[in-house]
């Protein structure tokens, strides 16, 4: 085993992001960060006959139960999140359970939303084995499900007492998966560092093709990048809300083709592309954005919808306020902010762009 | 208006607690705790009837939304959260709208916690109805649903704004309700303050008889108390637990009989006097305690129950803990305390006396 360590500096809540390679296969000890010794792994029917005994050898002595999702976003709902309260209840858990979510971010988010409902709380765990969980969805402690009306309108905050990023896992990633994941990495870089946008464009292709050195840096300075922002502003009163870059259209985008057509990271990457077309930069920047995107494989533009159809997405979307909605635009590569003051003719030149005629 | 306030000092999240007569009539302003000019207003079918129109007179210039829930704690489940959530999604409500709950302790346990799960959390306000929400449920940040499985095991911490305890809505309340309170009031002076708990020796016909200035003394030292345990022990790793004292057995019997057929106060009297038979304490501080409920026309022992059964509902309660039960347990009248280290000989006596034979 060759780790990593960093912390998520949260006062009595802290907790580590452990990032290595063999962390599973070398059965990494869990049982610290568990509080009794009862736990319920969640996964899902394509990521536990990979990985399920592996991380039953990472928590020695501890007779586990396992609830096995369907796989997909369609199936982040209540419903599903139902279904782990219920296997918690049926085994009559205690206040001492830990629930463990091993897979991508849609299992993260609904047992992470399961374990902070269980009698107001219970401890919780993040094995994430896709990319995007990797670099965003499993660090942070923003757990949720979607409703039919909109993505994860339905959520709590839930700091997770571990996150192990065993970067092996990538090896099984289908190759548009690791893709999407590819898209958050190029947010940080975005948004607060420019030398690491500089170094993805070096680097992109070493990354397109599994490296290990070049995906264990992203991962790590994705994830630096990421426990700053949530230290500072963990419920996302400010500061954190830059981490959405991309993710105001990104939304629109996934809400407007049905959840699962396009992958999360997809939506992103071509909403940050329509966030730089609002943002006052130079178009060499833009064109930076667009070509960095691009060499990972992610598209760069809006799927074509009806008109008003985005705009109608964007109302609901959860950044909205007092129906003024918020953008993160660029005031260059590597500088973000967050503006309910935009231009309101360049959104609709954004948005007419995505729109059939 | 004649009012009083109390504060729940919890840092930045300190909020008031508002208590007096004519505070709906007299259209006390809640808009100061609203976060924006949405609100949709949570109440039940028996209760909006006789306040809704009062309380949007405290809302001025707010058009107000409202979900009427089924009355009754059959209707605590995940199926009411979703509804309010569901409205929610529906209207477009944004991170700023404030969810009010109008009515008793079901409401507000179903709307608060629907408030903390949408878009993982937005405003939330009380107007507590019945005697027993404006002394226990309203104040403290408990919100949740019932499971079948078990009362109260989904849920999350969620502090209100504001709680307004108009005292004019008791005038409604059926007279077994207002009993049902009087428990809870009565469990206050139990377990921390004798001199309490004397003045109810003292005023509890007058509370039963509905006497104003004995029922606004009774809430304003109930909340006092409340208050003062929640600040110091938010989350309940501690003290806070002192406020369950009669509420393990409580839950048993509400479990055993069937939510609803006992009222929770009903429960927890009964719950009281089978603590009290398990504590070290004198023969007469229990028959104290015993003869005071039973003036306040409250049930002062377990319905018959088949063997085993309030056995098998504590276990699923969720104060158990890695398979011990705590109980809290008095070491007079106005002194208890949390321990799992008590005499099992004592349990079974307790529970045996609650079984058919």
């Amino acid at each position: 085993m060759d780790k990593h360590t960093l912390n998520v500096e949260l006062g009595e809540r802290r907790y580590p992001i452990e990032i290595g390679s063999g962390l599973l296969e070398g059965g990494y000890d869990l049982t610290p960060y568990t509080n009794g010794r009862d736990c319920l792994i969640v996964s899902n029917v394509t990521v536990a006959p990979l990985y399920l005994e592996k991380l039953q050898g990472c928590l020695p002595g501890i007779a586990t139960r396992v609830v096995e999702l369907p796989d997909g976003e369609a199936h982040k709902t209540i419903a599903s999140a139902t279904a782990i309260l219920d296997e918690l209840v049926g085994s009559r858990a205690g206040r001492d359970v830990t629930v463990i979510a091993l897979g991508g971010g849609v299992v993260g988010d609904i047992a992470g939303f399961a374990a902070a409902c269980y009698m107001r709380g219970v401890a919780f765990a993040q094995v994430p084995t896709t990319l995007l969980a990797q670099v965003d969805s499993s660090v942070g402690g923003k757990t949720g499900v979607n409703h039919p009306g909109g993505k994860n309108l339905i959520g709590a905050f839930h700091q997770p007492r571990v996150v192990l990023i065993d970067t092996d896992t990538l090896a099984t990633l289908p190759d548009r998966e690791l893709r999407a994941g590819i898209a958050e990495i190029i947010k940080y870089g975005a948004i607060t560092d420019a030398d690491f946008f500089a170094w993805l464009e070096d680097n992109v292709q070493a990354l397109v093709a599994r490296e290990t050195d070049a995906l264990t840096y992203a991962i790590r300075r994705s994830c630096e990048i990421k426990a700053a922002v949530v230290a500072e502003d963990e419920k996302e009163a400010g500061r954190r809300a830059l981490l959405n870059f991309g993710h105001t259209f990104g939304h629109a985008i996934e809400n407007s083709v049905g959840y699962g057509e396009w992958l999360h990271g997809e939506a992103v990457a071509a909403g940050m592309v329509m966030a730089a077309e609002m943002s006052a930069i130079d178009a060499a920047d833009r064109h930076r954005l667009q070509a960095l995107l691009s060499a990972a494989g992610l598209p760069v533009s809006a799927p074509l919808t009806r008109p008003g159809q985005l705009r109608d997405a964007m109302q609901l979307d959860k950044k909205a306020e007092a129906g003024k909605l918020r953008f993160v635009l660029l005031r260059a590569l590597g500088d973000a902010y967050v503006t309910a003051d935009y231009d309101s003719a360049g959104l609709d030149a954004v948005l007419g762009a995505a729109e059939k005629v």
